[in-house]
């Protein structure tokens, strides 16, 4: 007997888990389209050079990695930016730009499994590529903001950085790119003292490790007030200083362009993923310690890919986790399609009931036939379980005179109708 | 540098591709949700005793088989069936029946890339669970016809067997259920002679050759003239004598009810899969030699994974492929969708833009913000390339009279309209 349990940390979706996660993605494909993004799908299974080539140590350690049946080293995607890199060094490459990809999928990591956090996980991914300004900093927040507010989530926040303003300084005090990848996996899993520490141990000047501690610790709601007080401390680091110009620019552009959503500005705040060079954000709600999706810009990652260089922003949100959101926030799921039930009586009927399913669908009608053969009152039993919104029952009697019962599952009344009037009739009642 | 390829037999879909696959996709669950179907989706991960269980040799030695971190055995699911009866021997081993199941999405098999054949290839499942009767097998066929309908493909045209009336005559004669399997395999990759000389290696009687003969090279378009010519030849063989009978009540039923499709009925037509027990059929169109889709019974299926004894039937269509057959009939693809540039010229005219297009958004009006700060100019020339149907163009002349020029693309005209008002004016000339 084969093996019944799904491989630990992945799970199945069961229908209503199913639907849920659908309506996300649904509208993450909605938002995209809204913002003028266009999808690319990419393979699941890529060379595992080219995955592991950017996304860290942490992350390629733990990838879904083998060899196929021809001997190639290949693994399954732990996230969707390697592939558009690849695109854009390949295909897309000369395309003009700006670019606006989305893709939508699922990702493999060997994680330990978690509340929320499973080995094959769902995102969906925006990508504009080719602009450095403001701009495009700002429609990634707005789309942000819209998919969640489309979705209905109540007192979501955004956390919001800038990578530009650590590694400005540390850059400055000498630090390598390497040595500052380090730093930034320890600020993200927030092991600020080790951080302190083996900056410390590098080097960095006393006056250095002082600023590093005080953007460390800046944080608030009002971005005026944050960068303006750390745009002084900033003096000594010209381009710490740059950086914080930028995310002061692109958080009042935000918010002069009506764009409201509560944030924390952190200037400490880093993410994992080596290749942010700009502003990063996560979104996340107080029932979840997870973020909801996060994305920043990365502006040299299609050149460390051998493509032109080129300046590039993105988000990815985890479609399973906001799904959970949902489920946490206890929103209203979608309205339940209506269906109808048609159950005949006897083979005659069959024939004619069949007919009139066809019809109905036609005309975009949801159809449960009955293909068990049960007598009537089973067959409304199952269809009163499953929550159907109207049943057709078609017996030798009805079939003669033309007509078919139609009964409201809900209120149990019924009426005979016409066959012939009967799509129009549910036309109308189902919206 | 790392690899630019893909993965020998896999590929990208570029953003016009990638919208005629999910035109697909999308078509397939909007018939799915008009036959009553629930989808459910499970791991692309699962554990190789799972899959390798009921698929057969040629599938299992073609999976994607490795060992993950943990040292489990796993593989990338080569179809959905197995994980689907795993949901039917566990969590849904108790939903009252029928369940109609609905699954979409990527299989992997390590077969020779050749035309419309990828080694990741994309699938759409139905599956009606608990059912034995006609109604269901009429069910399955009639939302093949209404999925390829409403794609508008043309001249397609359905193959159609059951495995019964092979099966039923070789079981008679004591081939044993393994040789069977092999039989139907050399028969569904068209070794008839080889399959003929087998049969006669393996012992079966003269009667049953010739008998077997006949099943082979009986073909025709109409099923009462084909299956009650069968009938005659099958006296000796009641097992296959019953499945004539419901192979002849299934398309009777079909063709009553007003199910049309063109159709050409082949005894000796087999499917590789082990697991068919019923009605079989594929749906093919001229263009191309590889079917677009197939299915058919499995009533043992669930049984053979440790479930209850449970009829069931389904059937798959290939995505990628009826992508293809759409292209190879040169359909109109999908109406473009209209979008909306918006170019600001300034800084001041930046912030009221983004404020536009919010709020055009919020109407459902997509649009493509300047995130590239160029000219008026080169952003009009990106436009039309992009085909973009209108452009909104503000400037500071116009941002202090609060007006906006909205520029037709196509006609190069263009007004000067209130800003309060675009939003409607675009509502209404936007569909």
């Amino acid at each position: 007997m084969p093996k019944f349990q799904t491989i630990r940390g992945m799970r199945d979706f069961l229908p209503s888990e199913a639907e849920k996660l659908r309506h996300v993605e649904g509208t993450t494909q909605q938002i995209a389209n809204l913002y003028g993004f266009k999808e690319v799908i990419t393979p699941l299974v890529e060379h595992y050079d080219l995955l592991s080539a950017k996304s860290g140590d942490e992350i390629t350690a733990r990838m879904y990695a083998f060899k196929d049946l021809g001997g190639r080293k290949v693994a399954l995607r732990p996230e969707f930016t390697a592939s558009i890199a690849r695109l854009m060094a390949t295909a897309l490459r000369n395309q003009p730009k700006p670019l606006r990809l989305f893709s939508s999928g699922t990702l493999y990591r060997y994680d330990e499994p978690q509340f929320g956090r499973y080995r094959e996980f769902w995102q969906s991914n925006f990508e504009i590529i080719g602009s450095p300004r403001p701009e495009a900093d700002v429609e990634v927040l707005s789309l942000t903001k819209h998919l969640l507010d489309t979705l209905g989530l109540q007192n979501y926040w955004f956390k919001i950085g800038h990578m530009g303003i650590l590694r400005g300084l540390l850059s400055k005090e000498g630090v390598t790119d390497e040595q500052q990848n380090t730093l930034m996996q320890l600020l993200d899993t927030k092991q600020m003292d080790k951080a302190l520490k083996t900056t410390k141990e590098i080097g960095v000047s006393t006056k250095g490790i002082a600023t590093l501690q005080e953007i460390l610790e800046t944080k608030g709601k009002d971005a005026s007030k944050v960068l303006t007080s750390l745009k002084e401390t900033l003096q000594k680091y010209p381009d710490s200083m740059k950086a914080a110009e930028n995310l002061h620019k692109i958080l009042q552009l935000t918010q002069d362009s009506g764009i409201k959503f509560s944030q924390s500005i952190e200037t400490g705040f880093a993410r994992g993923l080596e290749y942010y060079t700009g502003m990063i954000f996560e979104v996340l709600i107080p029932e979840m310690t997870i973020a909801l999706g996060g994305g920043g810009r990365y502006d040299k990652l299609v050149e460390l890919f051998g493509g032109e260089p080129t300046p590039a922003i993105g988000v990815a949100h985890g479609l399973d986790r906001i799904a959970l959101a949902i489920d946490k926030q206890n929103l209203p799921s979608k309205s339940i399609q209506e269906t109808t039930a048609i159950i005949p009586i006897g083979e005659e009927a069959t024939t004619q009931a069949l007919k009139v399913a066809l019809q109905l669908r036609g005309r975009g009608i949801a159809v449960e036939f009955e293909v068990m053969g049960r007598t009537v009152t089973r067959a409304l039993q199952d269809a009163d379980r499953r929550k159907t919104t109207f049943a057709l029952i078609l017996g030798p009697k009805e079939l003669k005179d033309g007509k078919i019962v139609l009964r409201h599952l809900k209120t149990h009344k019924q009426q005979l109708v016409d066959i012939k009037d009967v799509a129009n009739i549910l036309s109308e009642r189902i919206d």
